[in-house]
């Protein structure tokens, strides 16, 4: 296990940068006392608040950029025109090693295609795929792919259950974590001839991981599987939807307490429990997104971000650098041979 | 509008058969004085049951039948063994117009696949769609499709919306109801194709509806827009994502009442918001979807409905009928000519 990481944080990404990003980096620095940051941002803008922040700037190296990629910016004119911005250099620094992982709060689609070119997908791989953590009644589960691929053929959903699986070891320390695929049933026989060839092979696999057939949206909260695989369309649609539900419900609470007098008494009284389920909801104790099947680390974090939520995804980076995550996908990948690998054996085979 | 309605209903379909479909039907001829059933059903086990409740049994004609869909029968059995099942024979009687809708919280596949055999496709429609109303913040909203077809074109998405309109201008009281494509992201670009191009065609209509362009999943339970329209895969696994956050969520905050003395207390004092809460999340209160483009009605009731929401699916039904929902998109169809019919007259003038 690897102990000193260091960060590649792009300051100019969310909708609060830089201020969110470098509180959350100092919060981050208390959490993570190994931890060393490489800051990407506007010189001018990142100064004065490293000074108020002496332990992060101690522990950080500034790096000045001038290009900062927008919320607006199509992927495509990133990727053309993004190499020199925060964001592009944030993703440079690991390329080149300097970093064991990017960190941007900046828009999905430009990170996605930039990472995508920058680092490269990983032999074996045919799609990277974007995951995250969601809060469930146990815990938390993993669920991916998140909006990198609108639609996915077999090997990509067989790849990503790999990836997922290796991505749930890591963040939530399972040795065998179960892992689905998100369908509209949860029998066999349901869904797409697509997902349908995927479970097959998945039911096959001797990986460390439990393949558990189907799942429902419904599940999903629960957490009655580890890993939830899907395609990106999808994916992306349930977990807005789930986060979306979530928020929807906290204002009804926060409705029924204002209500009537007794029913603020009834806050008081019941506050700490409430609190609790607020907290445990809170988009931004389970923030940072990443992009597995790159050679190299990147997460994203919400561009709604408070400082709070950018030590989440901080953490989150913390936690994929430490365990070489990469390499442990690298490592199954190899021990099973993809589908793809497979089928190309048998077809040479056969020939 | 129709006043007086009959409805055929399938008394041997949900979990908790026939019991809770006889107490719904009670409950429901209560609030609808002017309705009449058509019980299908096992004879020995309907009649006992009739017997408690005779302002139901006045209302009703009980129709014998044997057969029973299970909930794990396929649908291409249902189809080609169900006709003489109790759901069979409910859409029979609207298919010879005897009944003016049928209600049934059976199996969903087997439902909706004898009602397609059984009731044939509306003119100038390519498939069917289900459709049902969800809780908002502000009050209710329509989705389709929720899972009768698995991958949809442009053409199919462009025919919900027009069914999901009516569905709305029906159920909502909405004159011109705004109809939204769900979509991974707001922006013009973001989508398949498929989306975008249906998107097009939805800008350039003329129907008494406000097309409102995409919409993300986080938006759905804000009761952004009336209608959200997708294929019935993201319809299926959107909802019960949904669904499934709102049952997570209504146990965290049981169990933040229960965790310590205090918290109960604050229960007691906050109990009418809370319960509100409650009720506006109750499923058995949102009850009933909707197979829309058919040449008559089906209303597809959860199959874990209590009496409540047997008798809330049946309302919807009521309201369905009540509007002659069939002929209202029948007539925006004509009004519009479908896309597949202006492309087709096109073709016809190139030629």
């Amino acid at each position: 296990m690897k102990r000193s990481i260091t960060i590649a944080l792009d300051c100019m990404g969310g909708d609060g940068a830089p201020q969110h990003e470098i509180a959350g980096a100092a919060i981050a620095r208390e959490r993570y006392p190994h931890a060393r940051f490489l800051l990407f941002g506007r010189e001018q803008a990142l100064e004065p608040l490293l000074d108020q922040h002496p332990a992060l700037a101690e522990a950080s190296e500034l790096r000045p950029t001038t290009g900062v990629v927008a919320m607006e910016d199509r992927p495509a004119q990133a990727v053309r025109r993004g190499r020199e911005t925060s964001m592009g250099q944030a993703i440079a620094a690991v390329h080149t090693g300097e970093a064991d992982v990017a960190v941007s709060a900046g828009n999905t689609g430009a990170l996605m295609g930039l990472a995508k070119v920058m680092l490269k997908t990983m032999p074996g791989i045919d799609r990277p795929a974007l995951a995250t953590l969601i809060p469930t009644y146990h815990g938390e589960s993993a669920m991916l792919d998140l909006g990198a691929n609108s639609s996915c053929g077999e090997d990509n959903l067989v790849e990503f259950a790999i990836m997922g699986a290796a991505f749930a070891r890591t963040t939530l320390g399972l040795e065998r974590p179960s892992v689905a695929l998100l369908n509209i049933g949860s029998e066999d026989v349901k869904g797409t001839e697509t997902l349908r060839a995927a479970a097959e092979r998945l039911r096959q696999t001797d990986l460390p991981l439990v393949f558990a057939g189907f799942v429902e949206g419904d599940k999903i909260p629960f957490g009655t599987v580890d890993v939830v695989v899907t395609d990106g369309f999808t994916g992306n649609v349930a977990l807005k939807t789930l986060e979306g539900t979530a928020r929807f419900i906290a204002r009804l609470i926060g409705d029924a307490f204002r209500s009537s007098l007794m029913a603020k008494l009834g806050y008081l009284f019941a506050r700490r429990g409430i609190q609790q389920l607020r907290s445990h909801l809170d988009p931004n104790k389970h923030n940072g997104a990443v992009m597995l099947g790159l050679n190299g680390l990147v997460v994203k974090s919400h561009g709604s971000a408070n400082p709070e939520g950018i030590a989440t995804a901080i953490g989150v980076a913390v936690d994929m650098a430490r365990h070489e995550l990469t390499k442990l996908i690298a490592a199954d990948l190899a021990m099973m041979g993809t589908g793809r690998m497979e089928r190309a054996d048998k077809v040479g085979n056969d020939g």
